[in-house]
C-alpha cells in the first residue's frame, strides 16, 4: 500500500519502520510542520519522500496520522476531504471521543478508523522511534461499526504487522480507563519530579541519593509537554476525577502517617500490592494478535 | 572475615553473594526469624550455617544486619552488647535518626557503622537475592565520625567489593532526604496501583490497557509492607512534609487542569522535564568507590 505518515515522531516514525520491514508499506511519504523532524525522519529512512498534506493523502492508500490530539480533529477532516475512494485513514492518539465526535458526520466517515496503539516512551521526536515499539501492546479501535469492513480489514493487517493485540471499545469508556491507566501515571510522574525538584534545588543530593526506584517511578516526567498538555485538555474531566481520587488517596495515607497508624498504613500497602498480580498479567497475557470484544 | 548477616531477605542475600564472590567474607553465619526464610537462604547457599543471635554475633569479625528498620534498635544494641573487641556491626536501613539515637552512648558504639545502600527491587526474601544487587549505586554513612578508624575501613572494604561509592551524611539529613527521594516514590506508587485498582474493580481493563508506562510508574507498589510500614512510621514527620507538598503540586495541577488552562500545564511539564538532566546523571555519574564528602 501506498502509505502517508502524518506526524515522523515516535509513534508515527515506529509504525512506518514496522510497516516496511513487514512489506506493507511502499512509496512512504512523510508529512511533517517541524522542519528539523522531517529532514531528520528523511536521513533517517523512516519515509522516502516528504510533501505536503493534500498532496500525501491524495496519492495514498493508507493514511496514518500520528501527531498532537490537538491536531488531529483539522488533519483528519483535511485528510478525508483529500482522501480516494477505497483508500483508508488511522488515527493513533491517546483521546478518542474528540475525534469520533468531530467527523461523525463527514460522508467519508466509513473510510476512518478511530484507533489508539498504547506504546510509547518518555522519548519523542524522529530519533525516538524504533523498530518492535508496540510488538505485544494492546491497540483499541473505537466506534468499529462506523468503519467499512474494508478500513477495517486494512486496520487488522496494519496491526496484526505491528504484533499488536486489538480490542474494541466505545471511545468515551476509552478516555475514561486511559485517564486512569495511562494518563493518570503521566500526571503522577510529572509531579513527583516536581515535588523531588523542588526541595533538591541544587540537584547534587538527587544524583547522590536516587536509587533505580525513584528513577522508575519518575520516568515518564521526561515525556514531552507539546504532546502531554494536549491530551491533559481533551480528556481534563475524566483525568481530573482520577487525579481527585488519587489526592484523596494520598491525603488518608498521609492522615494515618500523622497519627502513626502503622496498621493501617499496611493494610493500605497490602492491598496495593495486589497490582502486582495485574502486572505480572501484562506480562503474561498480552499475546498479539487476538480480536477479542471487550465488554466494558 | 567471619561474618554473621542478621535478615537473609533482598539486602541480607545479596550482601552474602557478593562477600563471599569477593572473597572478603568465610564462615557465613545467618540469622533470620522467618523458618521459611531461614531454610530457604541455607539452601541457596547464601549462608553455611544459621544460629541464634547472641551465638553468631560471638563467633563474627564482621556483623551485618538487614532487618526491617523497626527491629534495628533491639537488635543492633544485642549485637553491640555481644560483639568481640576489633569486630565490627554494619547497619543497612532505610532510616538512621533513630538507630544512631538509640545507641549513642553505647560503651561499644565506635565499633557500629550506621549505613545505607540505596539499592533494592520490588521483590523481598532469600530468594530476591542476587549477585551485583549494589554495583555502581550509593552507600551512605552516617556519623561517621563516632566509628572508629578501624570500623570505617572494613566497611570501606565492604562497600568496595559491592561496588558501591560512599558518600556522607548527617544521620537527619538523610532522612529527611530520603523521604523526598525514596519513600516518597513509593508512597506515590502505592496509591496510584490503589487508585487504579478502585476504578478498575474487575481488572480486566487494566490488563488490557495497562501499558510500559504504568508498570513503570507503579512497580514500587509491589514493595513489601512488612519492610515499608516501619520505614514510613520512623521518617512520619519528614514524609508526611514530602507527602503534603506533593499533594500541593497534584491538587495546583488539577486546579489548571479544570480551568483548561494549557498554558500552565505545559509549563509545570516543561519544568519537570528538567529531572531528564538528573536521571541521566545517575546512569553516567554512579562511578563506585569514590569516597567523597556530601555538603549538605
Amino acid at each position: 500500500m501506498r502509505t502517508a505518515i502524518i506526524g515522523l515522531g515516535l509513534i508515527g516514525g515506529s509504525i512506518a519502520i514496522d510497516l516496511r520491514k513487514a512489506g506493507l508499506a511502499t512509496a512512504l511519504v512523510g508529512v511533517e510542520k517541524n522542519p528539523g523532524h522531517a529532514s531528520r525522519a528523511l536521513k533517517l529512512g523512516l519515509v522516502d519522500t516528504l510533501s505536503e498534506l493534500e498532496e500525501a493523502v491524495a496519492q495514498s492508500d493508507l493514511v496514518i496520522t500520528a501527531i498532537p490530539v490537538n491536531a488531529i480533529k483539522s488533519v483528519v477532516t483535511t485528510v478525508l476531504d483529500h482522501i480516494s475512494p477505497g483508500a483508508v485513514v488511522i488515527d493513533t492518539g491517546s483521546t478518542k471521543s474528540m475525534i469520533c465526535k468531530a467527523i461523525e458526520n463527514h460522508p467519508r466517515r466509513e473510510q476512518f478508523v478511530a484507533a489508539h496503539p498504547l506504546a510509547g516512551t518518555e522519548n519523542s521526536g524522529p530519533d525516538a522511534a524504533f523498530a518492535g515499539l508496540f510488538t505485544m501492546k494492546t491497540n483499541i479501535i473505537c466506534e468499529r461499526e462506523k468503519s467499512s469492513k474494508q478500513a477495517l480489514n486494512v486496520a487488522a493487517e496494519i496491526f496484526s504487522a505491528l504484533q499488536m493485540r486489538t480490542i474494541f471499545m466505545d471511545p468515551v469508556e476509552h478516555d475514561k480507563h486511559v485517564a486512569y491507566v495511562s494518563h493518570l501515571s503521566h500526571v503522577s510522574a510529572f509531579l513527583l519530579g516536581q515535588t523531588v525538584l523542588d526541595i533538591e534545588k541544587d540537584e547534587k543530593n538527587i544524583f547522590n541519593l536516587a536509587g533505580s526506584g525513584f528513577a522508575s517511578t519518575v520516568r515518564l516526567a521526561k515525556s514531552s509537554p507539546d504532546m502531554w498538555a494536549p491530551i491533559f485538555e481533551q480528556n481534563a474531566e475524566y483525568l481530573s476525577q482520577a487525579l481527585l481520587e488519587y489526592i484523596m488517596h494520598l491525603q488518608k495515607f498521609q492522615y494515618h502517617l500523622m497519627k502513626r497508624d502503622v496498621k493501617e498504613l499496611h493494610r493500605i500497602m497490602t492491598d496495593a500490592n495486589h497490582i502486582r498480580k495485574v502486572l505480572e498479567g501484562l506480562d503474561i497475557k498480552q499475546k498479539p494478535n487476538q480480536l477479542v470484544e471487550n465488554k466494558t
